[in-house]
């Protein structure tokens, strides 16, 4: 069983709750604890890039993902990203990188609160990490839909397929 | 997209709390709610075909179950499953049916509890049933195991990949 | 069992997280849901008199609030309030009424979070309400502390007893 | 602030779900992460004195709790327990101990489901510990009823009051 890079960006997947200033924050990932809870046998190697909102991601952090997934040794890499902008990863990515399958995943509400669909999509995002053929994806919402080919509705939070 | 057929057994994922008995129990599958929950955009179809735990599923609830992965025009089924016995009803399906992608999940601790794998599990086996070649898996701690293959653990819990 | 007259003003207790803007906004309110989950048996009256953080409670929200705390038919009034201001609140319907108990609660986590206090404070507060003589409390931490004597501790989040 | 014996007996409160053997089980008491989440500022001493389902209690196990009643220094002392055994051992305490506060409470759900009322009478049940006069109290549902008058209800599951 070959190794999976899980590379954490932020996201609302991971904001928490900062009970003295009543505002959203971020403190570690809680991926690996997602990690434990679904009982994960996956053999996965974790780094944290950044923990941002992707509304406050800059080229320069973009530039920095697409580097780590140039230089990463292993073939299989998913992404935990906000969902504003993950389709724009998604474009820097597909268009730079042919030879490894990349997926990038996130969540609509905070995995910390009782209704994420957080555990839902990093459940889905392994999958399909481990069996597309190389590529760049963006999971959500029960499905992988090419970066190419992917957009989300701003309306009802639902990425969608579109025309490349 | 192309439908997928969720057939529900029962298993942990379903079980219940009853509170005046103090006992675990079935009412009605917790699927539809997590669909729900995981923001799904899937195209889906669920059928409930029993409501057991997998130890008290009989020969003849297994026969069941064949025959309507046999008689289901779609090509991919997910089946929630019991974990005690999931193994059993892979080997049975396996033997079978070959020209579809039927993939099995459950959970260790019920849907219900704060704690379960139910989620991560039903993500990751959406996932794989839209996206492996015709074939039975078991889809268990982020894997899918072909039914030939699998085996559970009775000391870990954890689904091992063994020999043929 | 005489009734217990529940007036509802929002504060984090209330608050939910959309999922479209990232941001934690009101709704409806919990208390409900919460009365439900405890499987209260109180006879309680359930008004809400407005939704807001209390950092944005207004001079005439406070009035509005002791008016009807004043022309309350019961005698026993349960207040959920926002943290930042209840002493503000609890000060102001202590220098003006003294014929009923009135205790004022909130959370320092939404209750839509899994870690919130909403629960522990609402029980404990349902409890004092019944029990203490006429006067005005803030009900947070498992204690109850007179109006003129309780300050948060906004470094801690800890509600303190204080010289009046 | 005077400090609260809590004595620990078990109960569905502090139930969980053996996820190997699909049973219910005692292992640590949920008691001190309880008070945690509800931020509580209370001066407690915890002793767990067994881990039981009350329904498993021998009169040696009530014997017990009373000698550590009696023994106890504290003049408040909160007892958590098992739901259906709960107004055996009020009555026991009751009928010996008149110069202590004494509250049981328990949980229909365990803590750990997602739907317990577990925190909720947490919380209620040690406000009524600190205000309530001498005597023996079941405290559920959100009312405390005197040790002689209280009789949970098999079918709905609620603590009603009755004619001592």
């Amino acid at each position: 069983m070959s190794s999976i890079r899980i590379l954490v960006t932020g996201g609302t997947f991971d904001k928490e709750y900062d009970e003295l200033s009543g505002n959203l924050f971020f403190q570690d990932s809680h991926v690996p604890e997602m990690l434990r809870l679904g009982r994960s046998g996956l053999n996965v190697e974790l780094r944290t890039l950044m923990m941002v909102d992707s509304l406050d991601m800059s080229d320069a952090d973009r530039q920095n993902i697409l580097e780590h997934c140039r230089s990463c040794p292993r073939a299989r890499i998913l992404i935990t990203h906000g969902t504003d902008r993950m389709e724009v990863t998604a474009r820097l990515l597909g268009q730079s990188i042919r030879d490894k399958t990349i997926v990038l995943t996130g969540a609509m509400v905070p995995y910390k609160f009782g209704s994420s669909d957080g555990l839902f999509n990093l459940g889905a995002a392994l999958a399909f990490v481990q069996v597309l053929p190389p590529g760049v994806y963006v999971a959500m919402n029960g499905r992988a839909l090419p970066w190419d080919k992917v957009r989300k509705n701003k309306k009802t939070g639902v990425f969608e397929e579109i025309e490349p």
